[in-house]
């Protein structure tokens, strides 16, 4: 079902630190930044690697405001890793197959995500606390 | 310097059941099954995709004991994501720049990791709240 990591979702205090931190030490570059109103999200995509199947980033994630899931997220934990997110081929059959198995679902159906891919999320209790994204490139 | 996401370290408490998960809900493949009692884990790769600079894995991590670093973090956070791995082409020389650029390491020499890669953790204060480990593979 997966053909790649897509991404490692990081929640931040300061998007523009993090993105500062990871492009000096790291050497990698910013693919996109955008703002996700649904999600309440600031967030950039640092591009890590291409692979015959999609490419490979690190998201940095900021929260609008304090009242979204990552602002939630952030209160609780601190900074770090919020989620995984895997490349599928088709995100809308892979809903399918994993809701006939029984899988939870966050999203029953796909919503617009990072760079025009289609995406949904697996409810991280379904799958040993990790909050697990699906991800189809455009 | 990094060359793609390797691995998503996942911690858990039965290493059975969710292998037996990820295999039959994702069709994910167990690549290596190993105990490193250096990092006090059992532990098994599973296979997500392979790239021109190497495959990605999902590392699924049960502690040996309750007092190991994955024991310590299963009772603080619960099951979840752990750390991640990135490829580099050279372990040394990325420890190197690193240090030079004043980032708190955990290893300052590579040590043996998953499937004969030479791998070194970098502190989590240091890469706001992420635990990250560069990955040589053999």
């Amino acid at each position: 079902m997966f053909t790649r990591i897509d991404h490692v979702g990081i929640a931040c205090h300061d998007l523009e630190e993090k993105i500062a931190f990871y492009t000096s030490t790291f050497g990698l570059t910013v693919a996109a930044r955008e703002t996700q109103p649904g999600q309440g999200v600031h967030e950039a995509m640092l591009h890590v690697a291409d692979a015959p199947a999609g490419s490979s980033y690190v998201q940095l994630l900021q929260p609008i405001h304090d009242d979204t899931a990552v602002g939630r997220f952030l209160a609780r934990h601190g900074e770090g890793i919020h989620h995984v997110g895997y490349g599928v081929d088709d995100v809308e059959a892979a809903l399918g197959i994993l809701a006939a198995s029984g899988v939870r679902l966050i999203d029953d159906r796909p919503r617009h995500g990072s760079m025009g891919a289609s995406i949904a999320f697996l409810h991280p209790k379904a799958v040993g606390g990790v909050l697990t994204e699906l991800v189809q490139a455009p």
